[in-house]
């Protein structure tokens, strides 16, 4: 691993890029935001601030880090594509893809038992 | 409406009430932060800070701004509820809904013409 950055590459880590600043080899960040990713973490630092990313990894379980850090980017991403309704747009979408789901299930579920009484009618009239 | 309130209430406005501050007439979050939603918007704050909120409200259309500060709060409020996962964690649960959702209407979408080629067959025996 060099000695000179934390992300373990010949890059600065996308927090100490951003910030413009030498990545350490004790960079908490680094493990989570590498280089490659430094658009989606211009993003997430646009809406949250470096500040309050650090915080949030910080406040959970290390085992859990790289996922809360996932989700931050994430995050960041949906925001930057819909300022005005963030995740809640996401969010409204699927459910509103859950409600037409509901109702067609609904509407088929209601033609099986129908198709099955004829079917049990017929195998009677057979018999 | 009071001079001494920007939310038109007896009280400062959210943001005014968690930065102690006078919550003037000429406050622009007033409108979209009620002090009545003080609470979320404390999550809120914690999760983007107040200064990124501001940005976020004047960077959209004024005619979008209480749909922006209405999202804001959900999402500061679902990170409050997940610190990990946040928004992802609720999106990842939707989309999980939506396959199970689609498979059901898969395998009922799979049993109905089978029930209306019978039904067809029937008929015709007896015609």
């Amino acid at each position: 691993m060099s000695k000179e950055f934390g992300s373990g590459s010949s890059q600065a880590c996308a927090s100490c890029k951003h910030q413009r600043k030498k990545c350490e080899e004790t960079c908490e960040l680094a493990p989570f935001f590498p280089a490659s990713r430094y658009r989606e973490f211009q993003n997430a630092h646009k809406l949250f601030g470096v500040s309050n990313i650090q915080k949030i990894i910080n406040s959970v379980d290390p085992s859990q880090r790289k996922e809360a850090a996932e989700s931050i980017l994430i995050e960041g991403n949906i925001r930057s594509n819909d300022p005005v309704h963030g995740c809640l747009g996401v969010v409204r979408n699927l459910k509103s893809q859950i409600e037409y789901y509901e109702k067609e299930l609904g509407a088929v579920n209601q033609q099986l038992p129908f198709f099955r009484d004829k079917e049990k009618q017929h195998q009677h009239q057979l018999e």
